[in-house]
């Protein structure tokens, strides 16, 4: 993939293909294209792989990339947990709502936002670190560990691996945080499953949103909302038919449906109790 | 920038230079690269632009790159405000703690962490959606927003601009909301200045932790955390001195005074209350 990536950045056609699969209608031509935004506007989720290992060294290399990202004044407060053992991976698939491909992937990632680095050096150092209790710091550890992610994805993405993120981690934390054997101040953000996608069982890029619903210019927007869910709605339902898949009904009161109340959150609605129980106060 | 990654991208050995860069050690020989791995290992923080506006159609292809990451379950919970106007940029710095290079950089983009939209759909259809009332719908946004800006990033980056994200934005949430005008339900994460970088400040690859200290295999293991933070003060002490810039002393230190107590976080240990303002519940 990563020289397919190549030959496909030399035609802005390819480009411009991926941005007509991506919102299914005529955005805007994609001008100054390369190989990394092909590799960007190519992005499908991948839940299906062939049984073929990853090559000797890719880890290492997903894992500078991912520190490559940016990270709010280099405090570095994430780690990740690299899980390849299959007993492993099999209790990890059913605390996350018994997700297949958590098995089946030769390589699951579990992103951490990782505070107990920093507090393990405040400790040996005795000196104060207070501001870990704090909800900024929190959100600090779960931003630094999805902008690492994100770029191991590309990376992982440029080498013709498919990923898929796994929310489900969050289903059972504490759980989670055992198998893994995480410090206090440590939580398992996302999972990511990686592995050579399976050419039998291809993936789509998915549409999103128009851009008229997403980006505001100089202040927030509201007017083009109800257009562009109403034709969103449209544009997801003919995809699911093109795809041969189950329409779950309209976008919008699709979505709302997963968020119509505590017993809809698969146990992540006592996210708090959970993070407070591993150590994080959010004060 | 984009002809150059590919050219570099065709030579190993410039993947193999920026891996020294980011270690200061030989981490390991990187196979396997093109030119979107090169383009993510090249990532510097750049504060000092041109006076160079971006391309026409330069933020509609960040944004399709944007849209192109992955989102939690579709939700697409993120919204980005493009601001190009001097006098809103200027306002935008003083809030962040008059940072210099928002008033500067062409292009500022905040990014949100948006409920909002899902909200206004759940009133206009009538139908529940207590579930944006958790915490766990406030994280997903979060995240969210976090992986659609580091494609963007990523996208900018290999289109030659230099981009630097602003967590300033959260020194001043509501007044920052106000600015933007956002509706209740919606938060600004960050910000990111993007423009071309200016040849005659260039930035640097930061180097970061070894990765014994943020890669884990199987499980969390600390064991390296001591020798690996003692080789990366004396990394960063000997990067500052090549630099020519001041060294705030070990990073470590450095780090834990900036989480030391609540005065030290520039405003952010109201997070909560600020969040609850802004309509967010984190139950």
């Amino acid at each position: 993939m990563s020289k397919d990536s190549l030959i496909r950045a030399s035609t802005p056609g390819a480009a411009q293909d991926l941005v007509q699969a991506r919102y299914q209608q005529a955005a805007f031509i994609p001008d100054d294209v390369n190989a990394t935004i092909v590799t960007l506007f190519s992005h499908r989720s991948v839940r299906a792989y062939t049984s073929d290992a990853l090559k000797p060294g890719a880890l290492e290399l997903l894992v500078a990339a991912a520190q490559s990202a940016s990270t709010s004044s280099n405090l570095q407060t994430w780690s990740v947990v690299a899980v390849q053992d299959a007993a492993r991976k099999d209790r990890l698939a059913q605390l996350a709502g018994n997700q297949e491909h958590i098995r089946r992937c030769p390589l699951f990632l579990v992103w951490v936002a990782d505070l107990a680095r920093l507090k393990s050096l405040g400790i040996k150092h005795g000196v104060a670190h207070e501001g870990l209790t704090y909800m900024e710091a929190f959100l600090v550890a779960a931003i630094d560990s999805a902008l690492a992610a994100q770029n191991a994805a590309v990376a992982a993405e440029s080498m013709g691996l498919g990923v898929v993120y796994i929310g489900g981690m969050r289903n059972h934390p504490e759980e989670v945080a055992k198998e893994l054997g995480l410090p206090h101040y440590a939580f398992a953000t996302f999972g990511m499953c990686i592995g050579y996608p399976d050419p039998l069982k291809p993936a789509s890029v998915k549409p999103r949103l128009p851009q008229a619903a997403v980006l505001h210019k100089e202040q927030y927007d509201a007017s083009a909302l109800e257009a562009a869910a109403q034709s969103y709605n449209a544009t997801m339902a003919e995809f699911y038919k093109t795809q041969g898949m189950k329409n779950a009904g309209p976008w919008d009161l699709h979505s709302l449906n997963r968020l119509r109340g505590p017993e809809a959150l698969t146990g992540r609605h006592r996210l708090v109790e959970a993070l407070n129980n591993l150590g994080f106060e959010l004060r």
